[in-house]
């Protein structure tokens, strides 16, 4: 039997420890390749390039790996291995992770792990994005592995609905064993941001963003909720932003 | 009665004609402030700068506004509006764009223009995307701003649900009226990616994006199908990802 083709990308860049763990896990289950970019892009939400060209080189990281690294943003990634690399071939899963970092409640509209596997998912490709909630560069992969190969062989198995993803975050608590797997909504948060403001060598004046996550949903069905009890959540997503509630309701503007 | 204040953005840059006649409609509701991009931003999704600090400068675009540009991505523009030029004042409403070209149906993922009104919405500030569809620099944005303005009254007057925001296209065929208004859903669509590739002066190769955008959706309320008939669409949106059809069916999968 042929061994489903299976696509790893990220947004903590191709040299990131993350990475690396994912690849491990994802070769147990089919033929692994890599398209990752070259540099970090967290934080790159859904953008792609458009005002300059892109470039991919072919680098070894592994011996049974063909990867190449992307000078573009992680939804690049996944349009370039779909159109460019693998246009011929049926890729039969996008993995994307592991993030260093949680990609839960609203991160997801900031994350360019998740965004590369929403891309997948519009190419309607399986797809999965990884975090872990340890933003450390040796952050510890190995607690979640036997979890992420358990999504994985259920997703390659069972499938799941056309035109979704999952996103997948993974508690990360010293000495605190995982407690199972919670299928979940996005929580409803925000970030409060605080600016450190100062001065550059050149005398003008400069704002870095920092901030305070804010978790704003009491129900208990959430992603955040599932974390803070130590489960890994699961929260099914797509990219229909329309918001079916207020439809009706605004009908009255109609002209 | 103190006039409301209104924030004014985009992604095609400060110095965009779309922005200038955004600006001339919102100048009749109230004190218009601009806090834009310094460079084009086109397809930057819901990117922010984490790496890198930004930086605000002001600048004179009209004797009436307040402006500044930024050095960072149209979410950017809006985190530093809310959280260090008017921290201590309430935003009452915040339009970006006129986008010069359609966010209709997928689009809104991508763009810059929307990230920029959905991170406003996020600060539970009532905000609006408008979009032309028209390319060219020197698109004619006249025939839509009347409806720019019934669009503002009504969500100064009657507010949206907080935590919405409305992506509003604007149909533009030479020589056709626009025949109404239509609340829609977001249309399911997506691209299909013609990569034009090449190389470059130094013998290297590249690849740049390019496309072609199909609807996968023949329900009739979609954005899409309102634009072709001739009306302005108006998809009332949101941040939360959760696609709510599957998460029964994925409860399986729980451990």
């Amino acid at each position: 039997m042929k061994r489903p083709l299976i696509l790893v990308t990220n947004d903590d860049g191709i040299g990131a420890p993350g990475i690396k763990a994912l690849i491990e896990v994802a070769m147990t289950f089919g033929e692994v390749v890599v398209v990752a970019p070259d540099s970090p892009q967290s934080g790159k939400g859904h953008a792609i390039t458009i005002e300059q060209p892109l470039r991919l080189h072919p680098v070894k990281i592994h011996p049974e790996v063909q990867a190449w690294e992307c000078s573009g943003t992680p939804v690049d990634c996944v349009k370039l291995a779909k159109n460019i690399l693998f246009k011929d071939r049926e890729i039969a899963l996008c993995v994307s992770g592991i993030n260093h970092g949680s990609n839960a409640a609203i991160n997801i509209i900031y994350s360019g792990t998740l965004s590369a596997a929403m891309e997948a998912s519009l190419e309607k490709i399986p797809s999965i994005g990884f975090s872990l909630l340890d933003f450390n560069w040796d952050a510890d992969f190995e607690p979640g592995k036997e979890w992420i190969s358990y999504i994985i062989s259920f997703v390659l198995e069972k499938g799941i609905p056309s035109g979704s993803l999952l996103n997948v975050n993974i508690p990360a608590k010293k000495g605190q064993v995982i407690q199972g797997l919670k299928v979940c909504k996005q929580a409803n948060s925000r970030w409060v941001e605080e600016y450190v403001t100062g001065t550059d060598p050149r005398g003008q004046s400069y704002y870095w963003l920092t901030g305070k996550f804010i978790n704003e949903d009491e129900d208990e069905d959430t992603d955040i909720k599932a974390l803070q009890a130590g489960y890994i959540s699961v929260v099914p997503s797509h990219h229909d932003l329309t918001n079916y509630k207020s439809l009706a309701s605004l009908k009255i503007m109609e002209k």
